[in-house]
């Protein structure tokens, strides 16, 4: 039991803004005066239309996103994504083009292959994830359906580092942002699609962002059209995502995390702090003479998901027990891959990274 | 603004219990000691594994629900249920048939015909939806792939009276119960499948509870094995509805109201006083002499969705301009065909009802 917040480095859902929760206690019985809880709001009602347009219009102007795009807020989750986007791209005859770059790629593309023809343009498989392909290396056409990727690999710890390149594509290119988005500067006009699960730097699960060219949109009411209608962009870009009842609560603290976001000087200001927590990690590995192996190869490291192993499966052990009993929590790799994982989204603090940098050079002086 | 709770006869996202939010609120930043809130909290871990756990057995403990059934905790709201069902229940060589009693199942009905064939045994669309089909009148078959009925009709105020004589049709029975689920008792036996959204009687939007039998579960797999991973319903059975993220508050916020629900004396108990509640506003439309005009046949009225209009459009509009003026809100009747419409469901008190009806009548001593 404790009554001090404590060390939350969960992969998601993971650590919110303190001030945000400390709101929504507040406001939690009696929203903005209206005497009931947002919860109890009608979706149709004034209260909740405002957070919800307001939710939209944050994202738009944080992310500096053109009259060319649509947002939506919509449920399932990003593994809903995963079958949304071939359900609504992927024409019979054409093929979907994924890269590979770890675990949630991988089940994108299996999705993906219910509906229709895939193929992968380059995968890390090879080198267990450990890298991002070169630019170079990956192929892609021009009659690729679209070319999907996934920003951030929440499981290895590794990340695109540059999207500039993206650009050069032919086809329409689609990021499964679910671990990254709203924690670094980001040309959104270089993706037609973006999607991203909440639960990692922008509120709690139960909602999904996505971001969508008015373009792509088009296209994918010739694709959809026998498909169900909950299932179509279409469906909910026209409804400005109030088709059916939204999950109010998640938008709620969706749009209150991205005004915290802007308050604390936006996407640049999130860059140059995850940055900075992120070095504090990666220092403490790459200074430690090889007591911490890191995953990710050091071209390709993500600053959210920092992962990690000790010299054996027993330090290792060790390692996260003690971290455990000095409250520092989630640090657990993904049940998938073992080892060590730090996730260190935008709401952990330089504070929680600096602590467990701590604990990390004096659990090694320890024990080496 | 207010400070004081107001009298909430939303349909939905609906009022909720008190008790239930105070506790929210009580513990939003630290959830039991831990240090986080649940929001934080990974859905891998223990703290939010109990929550979740405890919400599937609350809800079987409340229903008595056999083992011959699971309880699974989804996303996506009833509308996504709409295409759930046929995509995982409807094969290419049978029809499903849908008995329309409102918008709601009309909707079901219109997702479902583009997945595969359908028909309907019954509607009450020549009375306007007034009431619901008498059960002699129902036409089903043996090879229907199954039969879906709206248990309440949360626009037009109507709902089934009783469920036993479902247990005598032969084919599968799926029931939408979105508005009366967990306010009445309810032989779960005679169901083959229930859906329903929670935003009504057992939580916020955002959480969507389905109860399926194992036998039917075990006959979707051959049915959807071509459908997409996320979409089948024995992907989530078989990972105890941990296959993706959770909407993990929404959860939290079901499971404390089902808990609440079981406090207050289960269903029976919610039963009584629903009845109790929806009799002072039936009444105050019986003795009006006309100057009430409820929606639904006295025999098919719904103890949920009370809805009535008044002898003129410009009545109708000074009664919820006065109504809201009070206090009284979302006595809206639904876009779609106006009036007004109290919903009722179990968070709302017994004491909102009463002062509902007192200005019912006191509306009309002024106006008639
Ligand atoms: C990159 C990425 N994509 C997709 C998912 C799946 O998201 P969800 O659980 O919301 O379906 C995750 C979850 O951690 C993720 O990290
Ligand atoms: C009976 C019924 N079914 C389905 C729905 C749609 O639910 P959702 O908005 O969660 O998709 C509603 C919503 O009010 C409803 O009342
Ligand atoms: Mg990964
Ligand atoms: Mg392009
Ligand atoms: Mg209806
Ligand atoms: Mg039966």
């Amino acid at each position: 039991m404790t009554n001090e917040r404590i060390h939350n480095f969960n992969a998601g859902p993971a650590a919110l803004p303190p001030e945000v929760l400390r709101q929504a206690a507040f406001e939690l019985e009696n929203y903005n005066g209206t005497g009931m809880s947002i919860m109890e709001h009608s979706h149709r009602g004034e209260s909740y239309e405002h957070v919800h347009h307001e939710a939209i219009a944050t994202t738009k102007r944080l992310l500096g996103i053109s009259d060319a795009y649509e947002v939506l807020l919509l449920q399932g989750g990003a593994s809903l994504q995963f079958a949304m986007v071939p359900y609504n791209l992927l024409p019979p005859d054409q093929k979907a083009n994924y890269i590979l770059t770890g675990a949630w790629s991988e089940k994108a593309k299996k999705e993906a292959d219910h509906l229709g023809k895939t193929y992968s343009g380059a995968s890390g498989e090879d080198n267990n994830y450990k890298r991002i392909p070169d630019f170079e290396a990956i192929e892609t056409t021009v009659d690729d359906a679209y070319i999907h990727v996934t920003s951030n690999n929440t499981i290895y710890g590794t990340a695109w580092q540059d999207f500039t390149r993206m650009a050069e594509w032919k086809a329409p290119v689609i990021a499964d942002m679910s671990s990254d988005i709203f924690s670094r500067s980001l040309p959104v006009e270089n993706f037609d699609l973006i999607y991203a699960g909440a639960q990692k730097n922008i509120g709690p699960s139960g909602v999904t962002l996505v971001i969508i060219s008015k373009t792509l949109l088009e296209k994918t009411k010739a694709i959809a059209q026998d498909v169900p209608t909950i299932l179509r962009y279409s469906t909910h870009a026209e409804k400005a995502s109030l088709y059916n009842t939204p999950p109010t609560f998640a938008v709620y603290m969706l749009k209150n995390t991205l005004q915290w976001i802007e308050a604390n000087g936006g996407l640049q200001a999130m860059e140059t702090r995850n940055r900075e927590k992120a070095a504090l990690l990666y220092n403490a590995i790459d200074e430690s003479d090889g007591f911490y192996r890191g995953h990710a190869h050091p071209s390709s490291r993500s600053n959210m998901n920092v992962t990690f192993k000790l010299p054996t499966e027993e330090l290792t052990r060790l390692f996260l027990e003690e971290a455990k009993e000095r409250q520092f929590s989630g640090l657990n790799g993904h049940r998938s891959v073992g080892g060590c994982r730090a996730s260190i989204y935008n709401a952990v603090s330089l504070e929680s990274c600096e602590a467990l940098r701590n604990f990390m050079v004096s659990f090694q002086q320890k024990h080496r």
